[in-house]
């Protein structure tokens, strides 16, 4: 059945008193085909005045519900969002909670250069609650969301924090991640640890400087801001380091680098070959994330294992807790283990 | 500023007309805080007496527009779908064109067995417009999309046709791809070359067969069935294929192997490979995709190359087309090029 009546008022009683046939009434409610303006506005309000329900928006509309997750994300043109693993996995790991409760996921693509007004999307009903993905630590970005707290408006973030406001959050454990890293470096006979970094307005970089430096210190190694190095997470980032990086082996100043995520790592790695030097042969490398990437490739990528897809479906959950009122603590702050994965790469 | 006045009726003339205070009014129009049911019906009956138009839901009621493009997707639990290459490029190209149209994209999980009322997504305002993704041709797959037809409204599938309807499609040509596989298998001086080919109930699976059945034809070499197997396009399904495949390779029955998507390959080169025999080495493999996967790993993956990102920006393309009445034939099928990557395994 195409057209179902959920509610005890009939189109008949629309159809007569906005002076039109039963079948207008039907094309209009179904917004099928085309129609006058007028004609359209007289029937509307005539269902309006009579309280006919023609559909869920009406039924949201009243409820002030839509039924949908938001999920905000960065948009990059030309940027294969959905094949990155950490956005796809965190995506799948929401998009299953979701879809257990009932829930479909709205996607916003934020430009970096866009206004964020998020309340909006709360106050326009399209969402009920709100994950946001790829948040970064700048002016507007604090202000939407100190916006959505201040309105009362359910939402989470996935993998940052702000020091100076704390928000609902689902994190992972970066700093002993990191740590983890050095150690098994160390362990190994390496002293001479580069860092590539990703940009210092996400808080999971920090986390990972954090941890680089606290493991270093521990081995009584000195930290040297010259093996530090800073991309932004993508491939192409770790491979226009490799020059650089390559001097630095060559002379002995690196034997071993740490990279904060594993498309880093496999540029680098693929830069570095194209000069002759072989990871887990001339220089040790571990990334981190193991990404479907790292397992693949060869050699095999040392890495460290962050639960994305769990993180996800944490988030939407804790979200939608907190949509029913179930969450005693709203600002609860999620951190999820992570663990070294060691593979030939060191 | 938090609240906007979006009408010329005012927020105190809602809150006269209700009794209440204009604080009241505007914790009921946006949803904040708790408030009793009876006040809230108040509010509300007020503002649409008054015609005062509170948020962009209302104003979608009047217009029927969401902002919302729907995209379907098929639901299996703990299948990391987002993290499949195939629908991770798809998304990004559907993504990339409906943000540069304005449209944010609503996600909606099919499940198998689950009742496919695509067209009340649609009726209920929550899409505009829709793209159905992993299509298959079953009889309630068929009655949802024909009456998605019937109801005029727009949608388009992509990598999926009916022989039997006609909908806007955008598929790839599946049938050329498989022909230059076999044609470059044979090239290479392999006739017998076994496929692994997907489900039928799709039919860039039936496609590829029929390429595969041509090219053969072409080279004088005959159809044997029991060279064709089929998994479900996991990595799985061609691992697990793979003793059988290694008894034929072993006592000379095949000496190459066309696997219709990249993941079903490298699944059976990695089961085949833990019984001792290696793509490139001992017999010939061709995948299908050129995914990130077939490119990293060892040894390389010969593939045939599929623009999906290229699709999915065509279909969100041709969806938005349709919904402004810009598509001249609303029933369009693009069918796109696909190319052979010979890499190492063959």
């Amino acid at each position: 059945m195409l057209f179902r009546r959920p509610s005890i008022i009939s189109r008949k009683e629309v159809a007569k008193l906005a002076g039109v046939s039963e079948a207008t009434v039907s094309r209009v409610l179904n917004n099928v085909g085309p129609m006058k303006e007028e004609t359209r506005e007289r029937v509307l309000l005539a269902a309006a005045e009579l309280g006919y329900v023609p559909n869920a928006l009406a039924q949201q509309f009243a409820r002030r519900k839509s039924g949908n997750i938001g999920v905000i994300l960065p948009f990059v043109p030309k940027v294969h969002l959905f094949s990155t693993y950490y956005f796809s996995e965190i995506l799948s790991g929401i998009g299953e909670t979701a879809k257990r409760c009932g829930y479909d996921l709205l996607l916003i693509f934020r430009e970096p250069d866009e206004a964020r007004d998020y309340a909006k999307l709360f106050r326009t009903q399209k969402i009920d609650a709100c994950i946001v993905l790829g948040s970064q630590n700048v002016p507007e970005e604090r202000a939407a969301l100190a916006e959505l707290k201040a309105g009362g408006f359910p939402f989470c973030l996935v993998n940052q924090r702000y020091d100076e406001e704390q928000y609902a959050t689902v994190d992972a454990d970066h700093i002993t991640g990191s740590m983890a890293v050095v150690r098994h470096l160390v362990e190994r006979g390496r002293r001479k640890v580069a860092f590539v970094n990703g940009p210092a307005q996400y808080s999971n970089s920090a986390d990972r400087l954090q941890g680089y430096k606290a493991a270093l210190q521990e081995a009584g190694i000195p930290f040297r801001q010259q093996l530090v190095y800073t991309g932004n997470y993508s491939r192409k980032s770790g491979y226009e380091l490799a020059e650089q990086i390559a001097k630095q082996i060559r002379d002995g100043s690196i034997d071993a680098v740490f990279a904060a995520n594993d498309r880093m790592a496999i540029g680098l790695m693929q830069g570095l070959r194209e000069l002759a030097l072989e990871a887990g042969q001339h220089y040790a490398l571990v990334g981190y994330d193991d990404s479907d990437g790292s397992r693949i490739i060869s050699p095999r990528l040392s890495t460290v294992s962050v639960p994305f897809y769990e993180m996800g479906k944490l988030a939407a959950a804790s979200l939608l807790d907190q949509a029913r009122g179930d969450e005693t603590d709203p600002l609860r702050q999620h951190v999820l283990p992570v663990s070294l994965v060691p593979r030939e790469t060191s």
